[in-house]
C-alpha cells in the first residue's frame, strides 16, 4: 500500500539532492528556448554539469504557439540536421523550406536536453547574477511563484564558470548585469523583421558578451541589435550548437 | 533566400490543412494531462483519428511543478511499463516506488502522441460540446486566447465519434454538458487525499458517464467522487489505458 | 440540414484563402479610423490591392462616442462631399456647419471600403513593420486576442509595397520603426486643441514619412505636432483622400 | 472660420433634441445584435418610432470576429433574401451555404437600420425596466460608461409601448425584470450546439414572453432553452424578422 | 402623479441649458479643493461667468479626510475670516490655532461658490487646453467616467477668458500645457514639508503662470517648487481669495 | 509661527475628543444619502446623541451625480419645504416638479446635520451590529481604508439606543444583522422602477425592522420590495423626517 | 571567506532536514493566531511532535493591527497569566482590564511557542485533509506563493496524529474537510458582537468536531455559532490552553 | 462583565497617549527589518526616545521568508553575539556559519526592542520628511492602509532629531529627500551579489547621508551601491548597532 509520506519523501529528497549538486556549475543556462536546450544538451554530451532555469513551470518559451497561434514552425535546410538529431519530424512545403509541430519540437528538444545529462529547473527564476572580480560567476535564484505572486523574500545563490543567457527577447542576465553593476553594456534591442537577416546575424552575434557571460538566439541579437525574424528557428538551433562551442572553447576541458 | 511570404503561407496552409482534417474525428479528447496523452496515443496506436484540445499553450496540465514546485512525480511498480514504453527514466526510491522528473514526464508524454499519429492543438479551447439525439457528438472550439482576453467571438464546431473528458479536477466537458443540457449528470467532486484509495478509484472510475462521453483521470475521480492522490501519476497514466480501450470498445473498428 | 462541419470548412476556407492573397499586398493601411478607411476605398477603387488592418474587433477607432458620447460629429463644407460619397447624410446646424450621426459614418466608411474592394481583417494586429534596404516594405503581424491576452506568440509576416499609418494619435507604425532601427523619426505629439488650424494641418502634414510608410489623419498630426481638433473630421476625410493620391503616385500603376 | 465652441453646440444640441424626442417611445430595441438591428429597421419601415441601445460604443455584439476571429459568416438560402435587402454581398460556399463578411454585415446592418429612420444611442446601457401595472412599459438606462467605471450614478427613465430583449445570450431585460419583480420567469439558458435544430428554434421562440416584452434571437433562444447554432445567422435575421411583425402586431397601427 | 418622462426632461433640459451657457466662460476653475472653490465664489460675487469643472463626482478633493482620516483641518488667524464668511465654525486649540471639521469645510465652501452664482460641473474632467495665438483661450472636457473606464471618445471644448488651475499637486492644466506645446514651463513639485514656510509661500506663488493661465494653492506650490505644509489649509484659503484678485485684474471688468 | 507638531496634536486630539463621546450614542445613522442626513437634523435638533457613519471619504451616496451625470434631481411640491430649510434652492419645471442642483443638495444636507449637532464620521465603515438580548445595541466599526485595502485588522465596537440603516440600495445594516444572527429578516430587493408609486412606499415602508434597528430611504424599500424611483428625491426626503420622528417615539426624551 | 554556496548549502539543508522531520507530526496546527500558537506551545511543552503551518509569510494574522489600526489589544484578569507566561508586559487600563501591545504580543507568542520546541512554517498552506478510514490523519500542503500565484502545481502530504483548525474566522479546514467528504458539519458562522459571552463561548466550544480534528479561538466560534468580541483576546489565549488539554488528553502519552 | 465600551476606549486612549508622545523624538527608524530593529533597541537603551515606523501589519520585512521560501537565515561568528543578546538560538552549520529560523529572528528582534522601551508604529508609512533650513528633521506620515487604498488623505508630521532609513532596497527616505528637494544624492542601487564583500560594505557605508539623516543596512548598501549578500544577515545587524552609535554620538547625551 502506498502511503502519502513515502510520496513527500521520494519528491523532497531527490529534488534536494539535485539542488545540492547544482550549487556548482560548469554553465548554467537561463531560459528554456530552442537556443538554451540545444546549448544544453551539446554542453551535456561533451561532459560539463550544465542546469537550464526556467521561471516559467512550462519549458519552450514562445515556441508553443507557432505563428499567430497556428503550431507550426519552419526550418531550413541548414538547421535541418539539429530537429532531426533530436528526433523532430520535418515536412518539406517548398525546396529548402521545412515545416514542424511546434508542439513536437518543445518536446524533443527538452527531452533530448534532459537524456543528454542536463538538468532543468523549471520554475526557478534568475533574480541577479553573482559577480567576482569583473567575472559573472553564477546566479542569483528565486521561485518563480515568488516572483509572481509579487512576494519580498530573499534569493538564494549559486556558482557557475559560465552563464548563458537564452532568455529571448528579454535578454534579461545582459540586462541585469548592466543595471546593476555599472557595465556599459547596452542592450541595443532587435530591429524590425528581416527573416532572411535575422537568421544570419543570429549565429554570427552568439558568444562571450563579458568575461563568463555568453549570449544566444534572440537575447544575442537583442543585445546587438540584429534584425528579428519571426517563425522560422533554424538560426536560433544553430545559435544553440555555436554558443555550446564557444563555452567548451572557454572552459576547456 | 527566406522570403517571409513563404514562412508565413507554409504555416498557414499546413495548419489549415491540418484544422480542415479534424472537422471529423473518430476520437475528441479535452486536456492534455496524462490520461488524455496517454489515451491518445493509445487510441492513435489502433488507428482511429484522434486529437487532443488543450487551452492552454503549453500542454501538461499540472504535471510541470510537480509537487511542491519539486519537478518530480512518483509512480508505483505497475504503472511503470507505461512511462517506460514513452522512453521516461525512473528511479527506485525504496522497493515498488519510482521517481520520474516531471518535466521529461510531459515532454515524453507530448512526444510519443504526436509520434504515434495523434493530434495536437494547443491554444484551442473546449467551449461546448455538439449533442445530437441525446448523444455527445462534437466538440465547440475557440481560441484559448479568445477567452484569455475577455472577447466576444463566436466559436467554431467539429464533429466526433467519442469525447474524452481529461480535463482533470475541473471535469469541464461533464459539467458543461450538464449545465446546458437539463441532463442528470452531478459532478461529485474529489474527497480529500488518500492515496491509496485514489490510486485504484481512478481506474476504477474511468468509462463512458453519458453517450458519447467518457471521462479519464481526475476528471473521472471527480465525477464520481473519488479520493485526489497527489504527486503520483499511476492511475492517471492507466486510466489513460483503459479509457483507450473502452473507447476502442465502443467503436468498433 | 445543416452540419456543423460545413460550417466550419465555410468560415475556415475562405478566411484562409483570403489570407493567403494579402500575403502580397499593395498598400497595408493599419488602423481603422476615418482617414484609413477613406484611403482604402480609393486605393480600392484605382485598382490597388489594399488591405485595412484593425486589432479591434470593432472598426471605426475613436468614431463611435462622438463628442463626449453625444454620438454625433461635425464637418464643414468642403468635406461634405466625401461623406455623401459613402451615403452618410449630414445636416446644416449652421452655415457651413454639418451634423452626421457617428454611427452611421462608421457603417459606411467600412461598408465602402469593403464594397470598393478592399480587405479588413479586424482582430489582427500590427506588431512591427518588414524593413529591407532601409526601405518599410510589410508588416509584421498578431491576433489582436494574443496581445490582449498577454500572451508570447510569433507572429506571421507579409509584404506591401506601401504601408499607411492610420493609427490615429498613437502613430504606432512610425513609433514602432523609429524604436526599433536607429531611424531619426521623432514621433513629436499632437498640440492642443485649435480646430480650425488642425483642420488644415492634418492635411498639409499627411504624406510618406519614410520610404514606403505614409501618414495620415491624427498619425500625421502627431508625427509632425499639429494641434489637435477635437469631433470635427472634415480634415480626416480629406487627409484619407489625399494620403490615396500621394500612395497611387509613388505607387504608379 | 471654425470656432470650438460652435462644434460643441452643434453636437450637444443635436443630440438632446434626438434624447428629448425617444423619451416616449412605440419600441425600445436592447442590444444591437443581427436580431435587434432587423427588427429595428423593420418596424421603423412601418413608421414606429424605435430606438435600439447598446451599452458598448460599437454596434454588432459577437458578430464581428466571426468564427474564432476568422470574420466570416454563414447564411442558408432562406435568409439570404434578408442580407441582400441589407445590401450584404454573399457567396455561395456549398448549395444552399452562403457565406458574409461579418464586417460588411454588422456595417450594412446599422446603416440600414439608421437609413429606416431607427434610433441609434450607443453607448447607453438598460439599467432596469419600467413596469406599470403588471406590464413593461418602459427602460431605466444609464451610460455605459458609468458601469463600466463602477460608479454609482442615478439613471434615467424612458416610456416605450413594447420593448425588445435582443441582448444575446444574456437575455438581460428578461433576467432583470424576472430577478426584481417575482415574475416567475425562468431563462432556461441555451442548450449545447445543433445547429440545424437550433435555427429553427431562434425564429420559433420568437414572441412575447410578458406583457410588453418581446424576446429575439440568442435572447428568446436563452429564455426557452433553444440550441446554440454557432456562426450561422439566417436563424438571427428572421427572428427579427418575426419579432418586428408580432410587435406591429401587439401595437396596432 | 409623477411621470419617469418629465423626470427625465426636467433633468436633461436644465442640465444642457446650463450647459450651452458655460460654452463661453469668463474665468474655467480646474479643480474643486480650497482654494478652486474660493476664488470661484469671490469672482462670481464680482459678476463673473464662472464654472468649476472636477472630475470625480464629488467635490473637495483631498480635504474630506483631515489628517491620517480624523476629518479635522487647522487654520491659521489670519485666514479665519475666509473660513467664517463660509460659515464654516472653528475652535481656538492653541493661541491663534483654529480647528474646523473637515466636511463641514467642505459643504460650506461648494454651497457658497454655488449660491454665489458659480457653476459647479462634477464628474466632468479637463482633458487638455485649447490655445489660440500663444494664449490659452479654454479648456477641452470630456466625462470623467470616459477617463475611468479606460474609453476612447472624442472631448468638447468650451471657450474661457480665463483658466485657473486648481488641480493641487498634480498641477494637470500646467502640465497639459507644457506637454503638448513645447512651451518651457516645468512643474517644479512640491519640496518636503515645512508648514510654516509653505503657508506663506502657496499665496505668494499664486498667479499667473502663462498667459491666460493662473495656478493657485498648491498647483501653485508645485509649479515653483515651494514647500508642501500638510492639513493647514490658511495658505489655500487664501491663495484663492488672491488668484480671484488676479483673475479679475487681468480681465477687467 | 506654525509648527507641524501643534497642527497634529491639534488634529489627533480634538478627533479623539469625539471618538471617546460617540462610544455612547443615542443614534447611529450607517449612512450619509439623504435620508440619513435628513434624519440625522431632525434627530439632533431635538437633542439626541446622533452620529452619522460613512465608509467613504466624501458623503452624499449617489445624489453627487445626478440623473446619468447630469447634475440635478428632482423634488415635488410636498418635499420641497425639506430642501427649502436646508437651503436647498429650487426651480420649478412644472406645476409641481421642481429641480435642483445635486452638488448643492449634498453640501446642504450634510452641512445642516452638522449645524444641528450631529457628528459625521466620513471614512468610517459599519462592520458589524453589536446584539444585546434579541436587540441591536450599537455598532461595529472599522477604517473604509481598512476594508478598501482588503487588510485584516479588528474592529472596534460602540454602543447605541437605536440604529437607523440608511445604506440605500444594499441595506446593509439589516443584511449584516439577517446573515450572521438567523434573524428571519429577508432584504426583498427593489422591484423595478415606478416613481410614482415608488416614492410613497419608500415612506410608508420606513419604520423599525428588528428591535434597535430602523430603516429609511432605499434601504426601507429594499427590505420589503417597494418599487424604485430614480432621480427624484422627495421620498427619501421625507422618509428622513418620518425615520426621525419614530426613532424619537421609540426613544423617548 | 563566505562563499555564496556554503550559505546556499546552510539554508537549503537544514530546512529540509526538518521537513523531512514533519511528514511524521502528532499535532498539526493550522494558522499561527493566538489560539494556534499558544496551543502549539503548551503541547510541544509536553513533549508532543508538533508543527504550526502559516500560509502568509508573517505569523500573527488579525493580531497585528490591534483595533482598527490602533496597536493594542485588551485582555482580561483571568487570561493575562498566559500572557505573562510568554512575557507580554501588561497594563491596567480600568480594573481587571489590561492593555498590551499588539507586536509585542504576535512576536512573544511565536517565540514562546518557537522556544518551546514547536516547528513553525510560514509561507506554507493547507490545500486539505488527509482522510484515512473517517478519520483525519494529515494534511495536504503547498506553497503560498503558489496559491498566490494562481499557479497549477501539485501539493505534497503529512501525516498527523491529530489537526488543530485554529484559521480564525475561516475555519478553513473544517470547510475543507465538509466540503470534499459529504460530512454533515457546517460552519455556521460568527453572530454579531457581544464580546462578553462571546469570550465565555470561545473556550467552551473548543474541542473535537470530527475524528482526529480540533478547532479553537474563532474557528470553534465559527463552527458552533458563537458571538465574536472584536480586540479582546482572552478567550484566544485560553482556547488554546484548553485545546492542548484535549488534544493531549485524546493523544494519551 | 466586560462592556464593548470599555475596550473601545481602553485601546483608543493608550494608542493616542502614545501617538502625542511621538510627535517629538529623539530618533525616527523608518522600516522594521534588522538593522531598523537593532539600532532601535540600541538606542532606546541609551536613553534616546526612538519610534520604529513600518508601513505593512506586520514588521520584519523580508526577513521572514528566508531564503527561497525556506525559513532560515545565515549568520557569520562576528555577527552571532547581537543575535543572542536577542535570545535568538543559532546552530553551526559549517566553522564560522550560523544557521537560525527566520521567524524566530523576526519576532526576537522586535521583542527585544519594545523591551528596551522603542516605540513600534506598524501600518504607518513614512510618505515624506520635514524639511528645516537644510536638516532633515521629522517625517510626514500616514496610514499604511491610506496608500494601499489609494485614499487621497493628507498626512500629520512629526519631529525628530535624528531619522535613520532603514527601508531597505529601497532607501526611501533618502529617495524622497532626494527627489522633493533638489538635493544632490543619488541612490546608485546595489551592485550584483558578493556576499562577502557586501557584507563588509553595509556596515562601513553606515552613516549620515544628508544633515539629519541616516542610512543602515540594504539602505546604506543602495545609497552608495555597495553589492547585495542575500541571506547572510550578519553585516545587517552590525549595521544596525553601527547606526546606533553614530546617531548617539551626533544626537550627544
Amino acid at each position: 500500500m502506498f502511503d502519502e509520506r513515502v510520496i513527500t519523501r521520494a519528491i523532497v529528497e531527490t529534488y534536494l539532492e539535485e539542488f545540492r549538486t547544482i550549487v556548482d556549475l560548469d554553465v548554467a543556462v537561463v531560459g528554456s528556448g530552442p537556443s538554451g536546450l540545444v546549448a544544453a544538451r551539446e554542453l551535456a554530451k561533451r561532459g560539463y554539469r550544465v542546469a537550464v532555469f526556467e521561471k516559467r513551470l512550462s519549458v519552450g518559451g514562445g515556441l508553443w504557439g507557432g505563428g499567430m497561434l497556428m503550431n507550426r514552425i519552419v526550418v531550413q535546410e541548414s538547421a535541418r540536421p539539429v530537429l532531426e538529431e533530436f528526433g523532430v519530424r520535418t515536412r518539406e512545403y517548398a525546396p529548402g523550406v521545412y515545416v514542424a509541430h511546434s508542439v513536437e519540437t518543445v518536446a524533443a528538444l527538452v527531452y533530448g536536453a534532459l537524456q543528454a545529462g542536463a538538468y532543468v529547473f523549471n520554475g526557478v527564476a534568475m533574480e541577479d547574477v553573482v559577480v567576482r572580480d569583473g567575472r559573472v560567476a553564477g546566479l542569483v535564484l528565486n521561485w518563480g511563484a515568488v516572483h509572481a505572486a509579487g512576494l519580498h523574500v530573499d534569493p538564494l545563490a549559486i556558482h557557475s564558470r559560465a552563464v548563458l543567457d537564452a532568455t529571448g527577447h528579454e535578454a534579461e542576465v545582459v540586462r541585469k548585469l548592466a543595471a546593476k553593476n555599472g557595465v556599459s553594456l547596452t542592450v541595443s534591442g532587435e530591429r524590425s523583421m528581416w527573416a532572411d537577416r535575422g537568421e544570419e546575424e543570429t549565429v554570427a552575434l552568439t558568444g562571450e558578451v563579458y568575461p563568463g557571460l555568453f549570449a544566444s538566439g534572440m537575447a544575442a541579437t537583442n543585445v546587438y541589435g540584429g534584425h528579428r525574424m519571426g517563425p522560422i528557428f533554424g538560426g536560433m538551433l544553430l545559435s544553440g550548437v555555436r554558443a555550446a562551442e564557444l563555452i567548451a572553447e572557454a572552459l576547456g576541458s
